[in-house]
This record gives structure tokens, C-alpha cells and sequence, in this order.
């Protein structure tokens, strides 16, 4: 049989990251495309104490749970957000499998085919993904050091009637950056204004490498002025595992029950031993010291890698440094695409991201995002090297 | 903001099997509306010796895994599957959360909106929900004690020409039914000569109350024929336990890497705690041991319900006795819509599901589905003399 292919999904890209993963699982090559977390820091003798924990428990543990998720778990979570100053309950809440999901079920419960769904300029690639997947128009808003700009967004929304906002206002992905207040507070006003629902994607929030820093979310300045337009995700994937696959969203309790329908279709409930698992951590483990560790050792490797490039003295190689998350956004020389680039230094032994896959149209070629979590010391140095040689490859040809 | 939905998820109507599970945590109520395995036959100690292996192995069994699933897993699984007949290889699979997830993705990769999908008449209403939050159209065709009549197959292949046939040929939900290997022919048969692809959907087929019955799967026969026509799916989630979330599918290679595509977008990948959870189970447990214990005692569970409910005398309370899996799938006497039944039932404390929900349209309305594994002993014996009890409030008042 010669099968044929729905035709949205023949259109969607399948993801760079994911397949630059599969190329380098089991070869020498140094990868600074993937967003592993440190694989070192992975805390498994507390996950395994509270994997215990849970079988102790008895069969019970083992049946069917409830589509939106284990209650004791939203029951910490919805504490763990009132420390942030979002105030939900376990009904306001849904747990997914990684916060990819909570993007991919707001979507089904948002929006149709042909809806208008408007991004920051550059995004978070597997979003664009989803809205691929389902038949969504990308618009991309400009953005400047603090954020979408507010003339550029209200510009796009009064022309294209978006079903959605989607950002990650906190240290973004792949740009790394944070937005001011006084912008968040700007397109908040913007999307109230206009009846754009906004989907804050919060997965690298708590990796600040500056432990007393604060970022207000978009959840809780909407939630002050008495607003319900923020649907806000985040995940455990970057603060305890990513294999764990636990997610969460929360928000109007009329979108979490659309979503909860969206999701008993798309797989009835997510690892219910994963989400006990979590429950027993979070009750007998310092999470909280455990995510200033990680955040602290982050910031020392963002902090290597920085030198390593200042170190190569490449003409037409910038950055801004990042205050979090787990990536460097880097533009190349003018002229040179990270596509093509990317090509030699696979050949040389080193993988990043082009910037390119992270825009819904007209990408920005001489950008890439380089990851630094994964590596550090000796293999960071020996991949910024070769990332150098391969680089001058071509400004020198030219 | 009031919030405005998506078209599609507006129309798709909530599980009744999961509200109905909702309701009812907690309470007296005793339930024959879920598809829950029996709680205390879960191999407890087993999932927790494997669980202890898997992270003894160290912190890489915390990091983020493949979109296709753990290789390991699959590697086992292709040879459970050439056991039964079915050669594959493991890049002609794909580990999903659960088989429920393994129907959403091909439908993701085979159909647009619109698109019309082929299902027994009555059918799994879990997959009903998918095709309806995809918008797709869902013709039924008649089906005897044989399987779908072909005749019928085919008048309804020549007027809507279906995207795709989903079929439970082995223990159907909620009939419980066995297909002939006649009819799985005649029905392959008609598939390859117009072009439909199957999805056979086999979560039960490995509970067989006669341990020593052979039930050749649709896609081994149509492999046995040279074809690449089916897509097959099952779980773990009736032979080891639910909560570890974790089914597979098999089939043509293109279609796999394209449900991989729709898997990125939807979650990335499924917990793959869970998938080392199952690769340690499986190199360690007599599975197939612990599943002839199961069956073995659904059997005897499902003969204690029949002489139960036979003890009870109602006229017009029919059924045919299942030769496999879960459920029980009786007519009431004529007349009795079983959703005003069920609230009556509800209230005397049992709970089942209503016929109407496994029918695309024109549902036979006096038809209900008991769940028998979740329940034994003196609890089935009271439920089903409520569910009697219940019964008779009608049949007197006619």
C-alpha cells in the first residue's frame, strides 16, 4: 500500500533538535544543540528513595489515575505557585506530559485551522510545531532587549485577530532573554484589550543564576489586576528530569476542563507513576537548594563558554549574555548561514542549533543557539574550538 | 476574557467512563464502568525491583530519551511480536503513552479534517472522541458474531471511501468479541484492494480465558500476504499495570517516522522512566506467567458475573459469553434506555457504562457494558443485585 499523508503534518518540520540528537547518540561528537540538562546533577538517589516510597505504597499505586493528573501533586504545585504569587487550586490545574503538551492541548482547546496564533521574533521551535501541526498561522512580533514590542504586537493583532499569544517571557528560548515589568505589563494590557489569551511557557523560570533575582510572570501581574488571560506552563523537566516527563498548566478553570477533554483523547492520563514519583520528592527533598545548585553551576558554564568565544576573537561573533535558562543565542558574521555552517562543523565534530528553525517566516540566517548545560571543562573548550575552526572556514573564504 | 473554544473540541463529548471514574473516587459506589484491571494481581514487587534497577544504572536514565522510545524496549518488543507472528524492527515502531495515544498520532498522520474513518458498529469510545476532535467523519458498519460484515464494509468503503479502518477484531470494546480468521481476511482483503489502511487495535488480545486459543492478528495475515496495510497497536497497561502509560505501535516504517513527527509536537516523548521500568520487568519477570494468572482469573471473574446476573432472572437481559478480555456487553429488555437506567443505578450505588457512548450514530440504546475485572466476590455479587434491582424499577413500571 502506497500511503498518503494528512496534509498538515507533510508540511511540519520535523524538529532540528530532536534530529540532530538521534545523528550523535553514541558518536564522539560534541553537541551544543540539544537542551539536555547536566546530566551529572540529575538528582537519582532522591528520585529513586521516592520511586521506593511509592511502590511501597502497594498495587494501588499501579491502577489508572485521573485525566487532569495525581491530586496530592497539584495540591504542592498549587502551594509552590502561591509562592510566586500565582494563586490556582488543583481544579485550575492540569498535569501533561512535559510542558509540550500543555502547548500542544491549549492549542486543541483554542483554536481551529486557519487561526492566527502571534509569537515573539525569534521563538521556542517546537511550538511552532504544534501550530504547524494544526493548521495555525505564525505571525512573529518584533522584539528588542526588553521584550515584544508593543507597537509592532498591536499592529499584528489589529491586522490578524490572533487566537493566541505565545510567549516565554523569562529567559526565552533560544534568545535567553528576560522582559521588563513595565513590557510584560504592556502586552498583558494589549491582549486584555484585544481578547488575545496568552500562554506564558515558564520551563527555565526558576534557572536564574542570580538566586534573589525576580521575575513577576505574566500569570501573576494579570492575576493582581483581577484578569484570567494568562494560561501559564512549566515543567520539572529542567528543575529535577527531563525522562520524568511532568509538566503542568494552570489557569481558567473552563480552559483546563477543554484541555482535560483534549488530552483523554490524545492519551487518557500521563505516567502516573512519574507523578507519585514527584509527590514523594517534593516532599522529602530540598528542591529549592537542588535548583539553586543547578542554577549556580549553569551560570558558571554560560559563564565558561563566554570566555572560550571572547578567547577565539571572532570578528562579527556577539551575544548578550544571559541571567538564566540554558542556552547562548549567538549572531555569526554577517552573510554566513548557521545552515550551512553547521554542515562543516558537524564534520568537525561539534552540532548547534541555526537560528533559522526558531522563526514562523523570514528567519534572521547568521544566528544560532548554542547550548551549555550539557558539557563543561574539557569538552566545552574542544567544541568552542571547533565551532572556531569551523567558522573561520568561511570568513576567511570570504 | 471570556473564553472562546475551538469548533472541534466544542462538539467532542467528555468520556463518560472518566466522568464516571470522577464521581465515584472515593465513594461506596461499586463500579462496572471503568476498564480497570484488577488492582490487587498488579506485580507490585516486580515494577519495584525494576524500578530500583533502572535508576541503580545511574543519572543517564533521568535524561530527555528518543521520540520513538527507549531502543532497548523496542528491541524486546520485536521479538514479543515475531513470537506472535508479527516481524518488525525496531525502526518500525514507536512507544506511545499508553495505545490510546498510538490511535491519536496515526490519525494525525493519515487524516485532515473532514476525512472519513471507518469503525464496527458498536466500537471503543475513546477512539470516537479522537476522530471527532479531529474532525473527522465516523461511518459504522454492521457487525454479526463473526465481526463487520463485509458486504456492509464495502457498500460503506464505495460511498465515503475512508482514510482508515479502526477495528478491534480480538476481544472488542465494549463486545468483547472475536472476529473469525475468515473475516479478518475478507476484511484485509477489501482494505488492500481500495487503498484503506487498518488500524488494528489489540489491547486485550492477550487475554484469553483459554490460554491454548490462537487469534492470528490482522496484521501478521496481511504481513503472511506480503502487505504493509496495517498499523497494529497494543499496551502494557492490561498485562503489567496502567499507570506506567506506555503502549507501542508497528507498522510501515513511513508512517511510523510520521507519527514521530506528530509525537514531537504532541510530548516529545513518553515517560521514559516508565519505558526502563518495562525493559527491567520484562528481562526479569515471567510476564507471560503472571498474564495466564490474570486471564485465568478474569475468566473465573467473568463466569461469576454471568451466573450472577443469570441467578437474577430478568427477562429480556441478554449477552454473549466473551472468550477474552474485560467486559461483558449486555441488552437490556427492549424499551430500557440504559442512560436513564444508569442514573437510577447511580443512586443504588452501581455504576456501568451506557451502550449509546460506542456508537458513532444511531446507537442501540437498551445496551450496556459491565466491567467485570475490577471487582470480585461479594462486591460483584452486590452490584449486580443493585444493577437487578435497578432493572426492575423499570420492567415493573411497564
Amino acid at each position: 500500500m502506497e500511503y498518503r499523508f494528512a496534509s498538515k503534518i507533510s508540511q511540519v518540520k520535523s524538529s532540528a533538535v530532536r534530529d540532530i540528537l538521534k545523528l550523535t547518540q553514541g558518536s564522539d561528537l560534541i553537541s551544543f544543540a540539544g537542551g539536555l540538562p547536566a546530566e551529572e546533577l540529575f538528582p537519582v538517589q532522591a528520585v529513586r528513595e521516592a520511586a521506593d516510597r511509592v511502590f511501597s505504597g502497594g498495587t494501588g499505586s499501579l491502577q489508572y489515575g485521573l485525566t487532569e493528573g495525581y491530586i496530592p501533586l497539584r495540591e504542592q504545585l498549587t502551594e509552590r505557585m502561591a509562592l510566586k504569587g500565582m494563586k490556582t487550586s488543583p481544579e485550575e490545574m492540569i498535569l501533561t506530559t512535559g510542558s509540550q503538551q500543555a502547548i500542544s492541548l491549549l492549542v486543541e482547546a483554542l483554536t481551529d485551522p486557519g487561526d492566527v496564533v502571534l509569537v515573539e521574533k525569534p521563538t521556542y521551535l517546537a511550538c511552532l510545531q504544534v501550530f504547524q501541526l494544526h493548521g495555525l498561522r505564525v505571525i512573529a512580533a518584533e522584539s528588542d532587549e526588553f521584550g515584544i514590542v508593543p507597537e509592532d504586537a498591536e499592529r499584528l493583532i489589529r491586522e490578524h485577530k490572533p487566537k493566541l499569544l505565545y510567549a516565554v517571557p523569562t529567559f526565552g528560548n533560544p534568545t535567553g532573554k528576560v522582559w521588563t515589568t513595565e513590557r510584560r505589563k504592556q502586552l498583558l494590557e494589549l491582549c486584555v484589550r484585544y481578547g488575545v489569551p496568552v500562554l506564558e511557557d515558564d520551563p527555565y523560570g526558576e534557572i536564574k543564576y542570580d538566586a534573589d533575582a525576580e521575575y513577576p510572570t505574566m500569570f501573576s501581574l494579570d492575576q493582581a489586576a483581577g484578569g484570567n488571560s494568562v494560561i501559564y506552563t512549566s515543567t520539572f523537566s529542567k528543575t529535577v528530569a527531563p525522562a520524568l516527563r511532568t509538566g503542568w498548566a494552570i489557569g481558567d478553570a473552563a480552559v483546563i476542563q477543554m484541555m482535560a477533554k483534549a488530552k483523554q483523547a490524545a492519551d487518557i492520563h500521563s505516567s502516573a507513576i512519574d507523578q507519585q514519583i514527584l509527590h514523594h520528592l517534593l516532599k522529602h527533598f530540598p528542591l529549592d537548594e537542588h535548583i539553586k545548585v543547578i542554577s549556580s553551576s549553569y551560570g558558571e558554564r554560560m559563564r565558561e563558554m563566554q570566555s572560550l568565544l571572547q578567547a577565539q576573537a571572532i570578528d562579527g561573533l556577539t551575544w548578550i549574555e544571559p541571567k538564566g535558562g540554558m542556552f547562548l543565542w549567538v549572531e555569526l558574521p554577517e552573510g554566513l548561514d548557521a545552515e550551512t555552517l553547521l554542515k562543516v562543523a558537524v564534520k568537525k565534530g561539534v552540532a548547534f542549533v541555526p537560528g533559522s528553525s526558531f522563526y514562523g517566516d523570514d528567519p534572521q540566517r547568521n544566528t544560532a543557539r548554542l547550548n551549555f548545560t550539557h558539557n563543561k571543562g574539557e569538552r566545552t573548550r574542544i567544541g568552542v574550538e571547533r565551532l572556531a575552526e569551523a567558522i573561520r572556514e568561511f570568513t576567511a573564504r570570504s
